[in-house]
C-alpha cells in the first residue's frame, strides 16, 4: 500500500453527506493528515463543539468553506451577507487554532453571481471589491486570510462574476497579502491561458492563500456543478500547475475539493482512500518532495 | 412593424433544419439582407449552385463556418484537416464574390479541442498558431480573411483551446491583419474581466473580422453547446459589448448565431423574424447609426 502524501488534504465536499464526526473519522482513519471544513456541518454542531472534534482528531485545518455572495446591491441583504462573512472569520479562526500545528485560517471566497435582474457583471465586481475591503478589518483583526476564489467561467454570471486568477490578484492588490489572497483551483483555473504567468505572479505577490485539486473531463454533468472529478480521472495537466506552484515557494496543504454525485454516492471511508491514491499518482509527483512510495 | 437592422446577418446555424434553399428565402422574405452560411448544407447543393442560390436571393454573404480543427498531432489526420480548410478558403471566397455588394470573405475558425488521450493544451495552442501560418498563404491568396473564434472555456478541452480575445490576437499578430482576424462572439467573450479592453485592441489591430451576437442564461441546457439564446432573454449586456465594438469603426454586418434546440424547432421564417424583433430591441439601439423605429 502506498503512504498518504502528508501535505494532502481532504476538502469535506467531497463526502459531502458525512457529517462532522464521520468526515473527521474517515479523513483521519485513511491516514490523511488535515481537513478543510464546510461552515453547514461546522454550525450543525456548534463552533465550540466543532473545535473540539478538530482537536480531538489531530487533523491539521486547511480552509473554511465559504464566505462571499458579495454582489448584491446595497440594502439589508448585503448588510446581513456581510455580517454572515464576519461570522465565517470567527468560525476560520476559531478552527484554526483548533488544529493542529501547520493549521492554516484561510476563509474562501465565492464571489457571488449577477443579482437577480441584472446584467451589469462590472458593476458587480466593483461590489466584490468593496465587500472585501469592509471585511478586511475583521480578517486582519481575527488573523484570518480572506481566499478570492475564481470560479471556471462557466459560473461567471450565477456563482461568481470572479474568473480568472489574475482578476482575483488584481482585487487582492489593494490590501495586505496576510489578509487578501487567492484560492488557485485547477478545476477552475487549468484552461487560462495565462494560468502559468498568473500563479508565478500570484507567488511574487505571496497572494497563494490554498491550492486545490480536482479533474476535469467533457462532456460535463447535466448540473455542472458537480463536473468534478478524482485527480488523474480526467484531462488537467497536474504536473504543470503543481509546478508552477510548487516553484511559487507554496508549501501548504493541498486540498482536494471534488463535488460529484457519484463521488457523494461512494462510502465516505472508501472515497477517502480513493481521493489519497489518486492524489499520489497524479499529484504527488510534481511535488517539491516527493512522498516515499 | 418594426423596419429590421439592415445590419443584421442571420447566422444560418440559427436555422439549423432548414436547408439551403429554405434558408435563402425565409432570410430574404423576413426583410433581413445578410446571411453567413454553412459547409454543410452549402456542399449538400454544391458550391456552384449554392453560389448562384446566393446571387439570386439578392442577400450579402458574411461569414463560411467553419474551418479549423487544427490540434491534431501530425500525421494524415492533420493533413486532411489543412486540405479540407484550404476547401473551405475557396468555398468562401467563392460565395463572397457571389453575394450582394458588401459581402465580406471570412471564414469562421474553431481552432479544435485536445486531441484523445493528450493533457497538453500549451502544445495544442502552438499547433494552432502553426496550422494558421501553413493556411495563410491560401487565404491572402484567395482573399479571404480566417476569423480565429475564442470559444467559451468551457469548451476548451473539447471544442476549441482558444478561449479568450487576447490568445486569438496573441495568435493572428504574427499575420497581416486581412489574413488573420478574430470573430468576436458575446456568448463565448461576454464573461471575459478583459473584454472591454481586448475589444478595443482588436479594434486598434485591425482584426475584427465579425461580431456575433447571441445571449447566454443560467441554468445552461444539458448540452451546453444548445445553451444560446435570441439577444435580450439572458443576461449580456449588449449595450457595453456593442458600443466597444462599435466604438473600433467596426461597420459590417452582425451576426445572429444561436444553437438551440427550441429555435431549431421554430418554423424556420419565424425564428428569423423572431430573430430580428429581438436584435431590434437588443442590440440596434446601440449601433452609431440606429435604424429607424
Amino acid at each position: 500500500m502506498t503512504a498518504v502524501d502528508p501535505r494532502l488534504s481532504i476538502n469535506q465536499a467531497t463526502i459531502k453527506h458525512a457529517d462532522l464526526a464521520t468526515a473527521l473519522r474517515v479523513t483521519a482513519e485513511a491516514g490523511v493528515q488535515a481537513i478543510g471544513l464546510w461552515r453547514e456541518p461546522v454550525n450543525e454542531v456548534g463552533l465550540a463543539t466543532a473545535a473540539q472534534m478538530l482537536t480531538d482528531s489531530g487533523l491539521r485545518f486547511t480552509t473554511h468553506c465559504r464566505g462571499g455572495f458579495f454582489t448584491l446591491p446595497a440594502g439589508p441583504a448585503r448588510v446581513a451577507a456581510l455580517d454572515d462573512n464576519r461570522r465565517a472569520i470567527e468560525e476560520t479562526a476559531t478552527l484554526a487554532a483548533a488544529g493542529a500545528a501547520g493549521s492554516t485560517a484561510v476563509l474562501v471566497l465565492v464571489a457571488g453571481g449577477l443579482p437577480e435582474g441584472s446584467r451589469d457583471l462590472i458593476g458587480a465586481r466593483e461590489r466584490v471589491r468593496d465587500a472585501i475591503g469592509e471585511l478586511s478589518t475583521d480578517a486582519a483583526a481575527a488573523g484570518v486570510t480572506l481566499a478570492i476564489e475564481p470560479l471556471h467561467p462557466m459560473y461567471a454570471t450565477d456563482r461568481a462574476v470572479v474568473s480568472t486568477l489574475g482578476q482575483a490578484l488584481d482585487i487582492a492588490a489593494d490590501f495586505d497579502p496576510s489578509v487578501v489572497g487567492a484560492a488557485v483551483d485547477t478545476f477552475h483555473v487549468f484552461w487560462d491561458p495565462q494560468v502559468l504567468e498568473q500563479i508565478a505572479r500570484a507567488g511574487r505577490e505571496g497572494r497563494i492563500a490554498t491550492y486545490q485539486v480536482c479533474d476535469w473531463k467533457t462532456p460535463l454533468a447535466a448540473d455542472p456543478l458537480l463536473s468534478r472529478h478524482y485527480t488523474g480521472e480526467g484531462v488537467i495537466d497536474f504536473a504543470s500547475l503543481t509546478q508552477a506552484v510548487e516553484a511559487t515557494g507554496y508549501d501548504r496543504d493541498i486540498e482536494v475539493e471534488i463535488f460529484n454525485a457519484d463521488v457523494w454516492a461512494t462510502d465516505p471511508l472508501e472515497a477517502v482512500r480513493r481521493t489519497a491514491a489518486t492524489f499520489g499518482s497524479a499529484v504527488s509527483p510534481h511535488l517539491r518532495v516527493p512522498v516515499a512510495g
